[in-house]
């Protein structure tokens, strides 16, 4: 396969371009018995949904999922569930430029020399509307996760190019489009991207994604430990240059005896790990942090080559996001919760019968 | 399966305690009539192996190779190659404190939780001498690549804990046991190393590689991005804790003008993007950075609590790396080498009709 | 992930129920600049679709594919193809009692076992409209195939119940409903078929699947030989109890000095293997046999047991194939076409450098 | 990969050419828990190891295994089993005739065209060889299952060339070299083995396996169902020619309401379908049927071409088996017990949580 599936027991394929017919997902491996509607992925979807304020794109899609299958009286039956977003907002213009220019720091150059050729309206398949079905297929991952273990998937924006969020209130969050929980911070983003905005020019954000209440135990030793593949996860969003797990890059300058998570019968000492050792879950708190660089979707013209590999310039007119990280949080969450459904299947496909010698530490 | 394999291609499988009978590899996909032999992987093998520096375990192993199949008359046969290694120095020793005790900052816990019961000795699957194999089998990857698309792949320590090395001089790498090219930086760490063994404690470090002349093309749309299946690889690396792919976590506070890497028909001006566009190699350098925890394995004793679930102390005696990222590079190297052979593959399977309609740019 | 998908690098994963509201595929790592339409998917769709002739079942259905995704300017962009059948003929009824009841020699049983529950109407997922979208799926390798290589994917019914077809005229496949090339059958399979509708029961049919000009090479040693993968797909079509490669059982009887396939530089001269040795392809026509079992599905009382675990009888009316062996030649075909599509991917990855030392032997 | 893994929890993955070092295998996501020892594996080995009768191929291979990770103080650990066999006699011998030409019947002249060039020693990867490894890691798997559910796999042979096994008596089976549970039928195949081998030539045979006590519920819908992978495993093994689940090839002629397997509250009336419905365990004897060819490595000289394509002739001389279907027995049932044991993984993870309806029916 050529890299549209994720997960290995909960496994999402998905398919779509910018401005075709529409988006699919085919979510195999579901447990049967969830209680499951449309409702309960576009409640998702329309956070992370365009043309919702000034700060994002202007292109107006609804993103309505549709359940095609694998659903019945309500309830996950245990096979492949399909669902189907239809694109309505595809602006017929004339897409003439940028089908024979490659706009830098864009896949159009990377995509031609691979593909021969490539489907340049919006960006095609290398647009981030594909996201949209990662967002739905992480929805049905999440409610397992809640309804079964209470886990807590939830992220915040921590900065906004160079503004910094200082305090994190879980409160806030959803009451600005930043997804910020510094209420501080949200009239300095505000100001940013209005600025950039004006300028032509796009910024890079950084996030912070935690899951809650994740048993001990899962992931695997070697490869597929649970950090691998959360960083797999999270580097496969569009414009993801990092992903940090625990105190991330900080540990490079730290000590042994400050850093290891000493354990006590009361609980974990601290959580510089991020809530995984061995690459397996310690049952503390997950912690992930990414940074999203800036959209190359910008109206400052820029230096590029043609299909005739002539130089020339471009600018990208049309409706993009300033700032791709301000929706970024809802891909995120549903990039991390994907990587947890799957491990707790691929753990208790082989540890189900393993009874733990004691019960575990408290999280912290 | 149960996280031992990566790769979808190219496919290296490991098996393998730190002090059981030894450890091995099956590689399965390796193109055939590739040269090949003990030689090769031993070169490579012998740049990570302990004992040969005091800035490293004392551990003495010769982590010898021995091809057991695949190879045929000196040349790959295109069957699975097998790799073993015995481990010759797991000194006998009284495990009976680890035995019932978790270190913190270890998989300790978290295994027994998942597992019900560990192999104690030495950490078993736990300890990073799992990462020889990586390395055996990276050299396979590395030398087909570099005898068929020139490609070099190579890494350099650019921190050891809060000591930062300034300059790069790639002649200087192999001639420090910290795989430094800052000449001057050399005596801080090993002032720094020397002093933290001293100290009871253990440091940090910050690693960079890099693949030169990776051709455009390789890697995949949507979740197996290029870049995405690199944090994979390196995320999975014993105490790595953060991925970067080319200006990493800075451009969180960059602008869209001026990171987008703008084309001529002389080359890029620019690899803010590390080489990689919408998840696919642009022809450029590719530039990953990772950061390694300080190992918890040290002699100042940490609270924990033992099996009877009860609170304790514990200190690591024996013979363990005061900063596991000084041996760390050869094996991020092999793990580069294995993702890139992998998408080299991947990429053939899928294009190799593929007319580009022309010659790459050059890289910068 | 729970078995929805196929192939490895040209990988097929399908939902969608019987009475659902229609049927989904996501075909990735179809190469680019494939041309391809709905048509070209369509042609072998209304070979397979229902209510064509009296001696299939007599629901209707179009069976209108839309191809969501992946071509772009009337080829294939490298990218996920997403298809989509909308079912249109769910007549509504009373499933009560079929919901309530377990018909036996169906998946009603085992899957309410296996989920706890079951999408009743029309059998749900383990309908054999499922294979709707193999057949789909199937006709983009088949065209793949047919214009790099000139393979030839053909196949036709030798059996209906005890009636046998004793001739080949490829010519009259296409002119009788049940895909049999022996003129001199047809009126017997018809008279068979008519009068075990008329009993209220059903039979069972065996088919031969070919596949000529495969080069040499396909396949894998060991695992993924191609005839094992071969026996995968088609032992996973509905009521598929038995498959066979070259002269399959009965080689059970024979002996070394005649069954084996001798060569010359002239050719093979014969082809007792089926066109494969060692599980890679010869160059010789692979020859597939399956047998596929009567439909339970019949309107002759059965005993059966319902959800309350008490004895009962249960008849199925609605609208049934009397022999699912009629409509089962395109499906098979396609399965075929998966298998090769994928197995030449396999092989082009791994082996696209390799020099062979002389020119393949004509096939026979 | 290249096909030398199997199963998708339950991972296996070998190594090893006839005439090479020896033999590996990687056994990936064996729960943790079970009692393991060599001697567990050995008893199945020496059932299948050569040079144990008259009837068999003369070489004398101890296929002493060597478990090298993965168990501790008796247990598995739940981390990767390696297991290691040295070859023993590989016999110095003048290749240079087999090394130049291409044995009819054989993978020579599909390896070297698909790879180049062969490792030509007893056939390399291509000789049985290879099934060692595959009756040592179904010997865990055989273990774990009859521990957890008392299942029982065992197989026998039906037919040796044109002699047919009239009667079972299971007490008999391991009591002569053929695996056969006709007393009667045993003097027959031992002089039709004989006579063969005197005329320098070879036979084909037929072996059933079965599953007793296999729980309802394990198997997939549509491509992985459980009789689609006992297909893929059992012509995966060498020489296979065709599989047949429950009644086989023989449902072609048969009729819905005789075919069906009826059910009451005392258990189901028949087992035509062979414990499998709809692609999922019905809780009754799993029934497969499988057909080996006669060896091709007979001393009857055959007509084929060498290297440098021209004709001649070649026999085979060496020490083979004159009939592979004897010592086919043991690798059938470990092929089953792979598969069965990865299902089993597979319906766990998926469906743990299912409470079934009612307690399941009786098998018969």
């Amino acid at each position: 396969m050529a890299g549209n599936s994720i997960g290995q027991l909960f496994r999402v394929t998905t398919c779509g371009e910018s401005h075709g017919a529409g988006l699919m997902a085919i979510v195999d491996g579901v447990p049967p018995g969830l209680e499951l509607s449309e409702a309960d992925l576009q409640k998702d979807l329309d956070r992370r949904k365009p043309g919702t304020s000034k700060f994002a794109t202007q292109r107006k899609e609804p993103d309505q999922v549709e359940i095609i299958s694998g659903v019945f009286e309500g309830k996950t039956t245990g096979t492949s569930i399909g669902l189907l977003i239809r694109n309505t907002d595809q602006k017929s213009k004339d897409y003439g430029n940028i089908a024979q220019t490659f706009r830098p720091g864009h896949a159009d150059y990377t995509y031609t020399q691979k593909y021969g050729f490539r489907d340049y309206r919006g960006g095609g398949r290398s647009s981030a509307r594909e996201t949209a079905m990662r967002v739905a297929a992480g929805a049905i991952a999440k409610k397992f996760l809640a309804e079964k273990f209470g886990i807590v998937i939830r992220g915040h924006v921590t900065q906004i190019g160079p503004e910094v969020a200082e305090t994190l209130d879980w409160n806030e969050v959803p009451n600005n489009p930043f997804f910020c929980g510094d209420v501080d911070a949200v009239p300095r983003f505000e100001a940013l991207v209005t600025s950039l905005r004006e300028q032509g020019t796009s910024c890079g954000a950084k996030l912070e994604i935690l899951a809650e209440k994740v048993p001990v135990g899962w992931g695997e030793p070697v490869f597929d430990r649970l950090d691998a593949d959360i960083a797999h996860a999270m580097m496969s969003i569009n414009a993801v240059k990092g992903v940090e797990i625990g105190d991330g890059f900080a540990v490079a300058g730290q000590f042994g005896h400050t850093t290891r998570d000493e354990l006590t019968t009361e609980g974990f000492l601290a959580n510089h790990a991020g809530g995984i050792l061995g690459g397996i879950s310690s049952g503390q708190t997950i912690r992930v942090a990414i940074a999203l660089k800036p959209t190359a979707s910008i109206t400052t013209p820029g230096k590029t080559i043609n299909i005739n590999r002539e130089d020339t310039d471009v600018l990208t007119k049309g409706r993009h996001d300033p700032c791709v990280g301000v929706r970024a949080t809802p891909i995120a969450e549903a990039m991390l919760a994907i990587v947890l459904m799957d491990h707790f299947m691929r753990h208790r496909a082989q540890n189900a019968d393993v009874v733990a010698p004691f019960t575990p530490i408290e999280p912290k």
